[in-house]
């Protein structure tokens, strides 16, 4: 109830509010459009996005405000589209997304979408930390302990990709193992389930559907429900258009489908 | 004939032509780079510009020049490129696009590329039609009287798509029939032909053509013909990247044989 | 060594340096975040950057810092990625990309990745190009002798596309074949090999790993290695995602094979 009278409050900042997120959107070079710059244009557009996305969609039980931030802001990045990050950052820690998650988030998408996409969502981050006194007290540290890590599930996953590519690729490989997931998945202040989620949604937004059913299952082991990864494509379609939605939806299917005969 | 010379006097506009449309043009933070930019760089690039594609693709039989238009901004917002958008939205008002259509466009654009890319096209139309005097009278409403639907042939689509995914995501599912083939399709002021060719580009113009037999059937079902089929490939190749064009042809292909044998 | 000294020097700019190519970066609209600002978010993202990427990754053997130049800079420009691209080019330049292999390099992906994405590459350009007096007399000429044709072989592909599209889309094949394969790829100022390695390096930066196959033996017949083909993959895994290198490496792996095995 609080985060949807958070989610609430933040969306009346688009429709006129003068708060200090709504100053930090107009501040950047490519500043996001007004209500009234969209209808200039498009007034059904808007009058869509008030009815269906604000009034609907984010309100919709099945997935959390705060797990819409984190889907939202995960697409964003991998779609390398800032001049929303702004809101869509600030929505997110309105929504309970901790500072430390968001910094977990651009890491980890630093990897799975690209260098330069996590590099194109340092100003907005900067500028909503920066707007809301966020300092280095509340980021993750560089090095520290790590979470535990299932040694025979990584080690068969590395044997496996090893054997695939090793002959191939062999820097991939061991970038894989040794960067990615013996030490960037076990880094604490994201939880895994998260970590699937960031990854799962930049994948189906970028129309990445062939690595989709490792990481929803991954996701799902960590405890994503299979309402929560439907729930997602419907979200999903919004922010990275229906047609990446579509492909998605039958992996996701195969893969939820896979699971319960398993059971 | 009208339609070519406009096009003419549009393109004379890059070649150091001082009308709004130019004026328009170098407003924004990143403005188009002028033929002196690109000659500075590349001047071969610049030259195939010239003789290539103004000189030859813009003029050729097959596909009108508004029909180029249509596509060609449709493209550009799927891939969410913005810099040259100003300058093609007023080409394709020069080449007889109505701004009805450009606002419907960028609204029918939001639910197929992603929500962010309508948005980030608001500034560049904005720009072009208050340059123009574009007001809200020559808007499509919100609401409105809408086109009739193939009842049949709709709750057909809905039924295999309810079947296919209504257990796993549900809530796609409702908003596919709900907002957009009982609604956004059948806004009145974008034909189905034209609302369908914008598919269709976007479709190809980012490598998704799992969806192009579909859509592609539609657009042929409404009114576009084989050859500006094909001949939306060889603009879209230009648009789009070559390797587009190409993962596109055997759909387009199939498409387009399977129906001559139907008949 | 002496490449590797240049890369290390390049690199120093990141990280306060206050040389020409800095000055360069910071001019504009959209500046390239500084070590300071990535901190500011994520420190350990710029951990990762300094010890793996510039650490590791650029001073590997396998391909060289000019080779890794050459694949950087075209996966920014097929992402459309330009924040970045100012810091790349220079750093090209630094580790012996020619300018007229950058000009020739954009005027390719003009065609193999969209044109938007050459024009939104040429203000980086520039703007290195001006810092660096490099003038026109470095630049290739519009015209002029062209690199010898196997005649045979095109035949051969240009007798396949058109018996496959031909009749779909005769525009699309014939600009293949007339721009293209006996114009674009004959320009003496980007050595084949080269010319290959950026149309794969761009094909597996965007996910379209269909065309692949035919690039990369294409590559390989003009001198690109087995191993540099292997370690492009693990250089492509920061700068396009792992997703991408990993929806890459089947392909790659498959053409690999079966030229040893035809051997």
């Amino acid at each position: 109830m609080k985060r949807l009278a958070a989610t609430l409050v933040s969306f009346s900042l688009i429709a006129g509010g003068a708060s200090a997120a709504e100053r930090t959107i107009t501040e950047g070079a490519n500043r996001m459009p007004t209500s009234a710059d969209i209808r200039a244009v498009a007034p059904a557009l808007e009058t869509y996005a008030q009815q269906v996305i604000r009034g609907d969609l984010w309100n919709r039980p099945g997935l959390s405000p705060r797990d819409r931030s984190v889907v939202t802001v995960a697409a964003l990045i991998a779609r390398d589209q800032t001049v929303e990050l702004p809101h869509y950052l600030a929505l997110a820690l309105d929504n309970g997304v901790k500072p430390a998650e968001v910094s977990e988030i651009i890491t980890h998408l630093a990897f799975y979408t690209g260098w330069a996409n996590a590099m194109d969502a340092i100003p907005a981050a900067r500028e909503v930390f920066v707007n809301r006194n966020i300092g280095a007290d509340q980021l993750p540290p560089v090095a520290g302990p790590k979470l535990p890590l299932d040694e025979a599930a990584e080690r068969q996953r590395a044997t496996r990709v090893g054997e695939q590519f090793g002959q191939i690729t062999p820097r991939l490989v061991n970038y894989t193992t040794d960067v990615l997931f013996r030490d960037l998945w076990l880094r604490p202040d994201l939880a895994p389930r998260d970590r699937s989620l960031v990854t799962v949604s930049a994948l189906i937004a970028t129309g990445q559907v062939a690595q989709v059913t490792y990481h929803l299952n991954r996701a799902m082991d960590n405890g994503l429900t299979r309402d929560e990864a439907g729930e997602l494509l419907g979200h999903l379609a919004f922010y990275a258009g229906w047609p990446n939605a579509f492909s998605a939806a039958p992996v996701v299917k195969d893969v939820i489908e896979k699971r319960s005969t398993a059971k």
